[in-house]
């Protein structure tokens, strides 16, 4: 695994140089990231559209949907990265912040095994 | 900033530490978390639903929009980083496999400064 | 039920009538409104978001989850309409021609009962 | 324009004798069709992604993106229509309930020309 030692910087720095070297910058405002972000969504979610719980997780365990899914994973990142990019958001706190927020919303004597 | 010294791991761990202490893995199956990241993601949407560009822009400088928008990228993250724990995928060995294909599908030669 | 009688032109009026009394018709371009019926859409997707399909089943034979989903069918609907208000799209005709396509592209002694 | 002597039941007979004749009410579970509703609206989106107000305007006054539009409507209006027939719902009723709350909650004198 990469991830034990890839700084989330170095994911800002692969998704910025990307954008920078095909000036595509002056078309990443906010409104359209944002929709880039949920159409890339829509295109995870269409791979398991129509299987059950149980055939998506076997065709999760290897093989062609296993693949296509980590692309569109890696695509959602990336737009998610460059919306931080462009508006200067430190991923670490605002996951950090979210979560002091969850946890307080669902405190686990609360919602423990249930919603 | 956070980001220039935290590592993609330290992200799985906030995440898989929330979700086993609200014994919630039993929700988290593929189908629904790629439901889950999209209905996010359209959260993040309707913030600029009727903005303009100008006035996403604006908005995003700071105050309300700006930490509610945080909130939205945070919220996407953490179902995504979910999704990646739960199927064992490396997140930056998938944004390099993906940029590689990213950057044959659009060269800098044909796509500088458009589509 | 009174699908049985209404015209189509008749809920386009509706719609018609709501958006012109509050002049929203600025706001109603085709980009911002596909950006509504998403929202709108990941809304209902919400109700079901963690539901198996027999609890989905279950929850929409009567109640407040029923109750909800109306709600939101009818706000895809809304948006829908006024997507095609805009930009003058005859409803069946658009229906009749993505159908004879999917008749195509899905022939009967193939698809049936699988995709 | 079919759309002022079509009736709304007729769209529903449509889709239900697609449905029918390829056996796939098995699959039109309301938490699937509610994917489908979802992933449908994210491909019509993905029209208008890159494009600025104006440029969107133009794009749908005729040739290639208002056809594709139109595709993605009316696949949009089937999915939502296969929704209410599987749950038996009266879709002129939905409407005219969710047009009266909207209209208590967004009186003209408030929000004439503002949201």
């Amino acid at each position: 695994m990469n991830d034990n030692h890839t700084k989330i910087d170095e994911l800002k720095k692969i998704v910025k140089q990307f954008v920078d070297e095909r000036d595509w910058g002056q078309f990443h405002n906010s409104k359209n990231l944002s929709m880039s972000i949920a159409i890339e969504s829509a295109e995870l979610m269409e791979l398991f559209q129509w299987l059950t719980k149980k055939e998506s997780k076997n065709a999760m365990m290897s093989g062609k949907l296993r693949d296509n899914a980590k692309d569109e994973i890696a695509d959602i990142f990336i737009y998610l990265i460059a919306f931080c990019n462009q508006n200067n958001i430190d991923i670490k706190q605002a996951i950090d912040n979210k979560m002091a927020k969850n946890k307080k919303k669902y405190p686990v004597e609360t919602f423990k095994g249930r919603f």
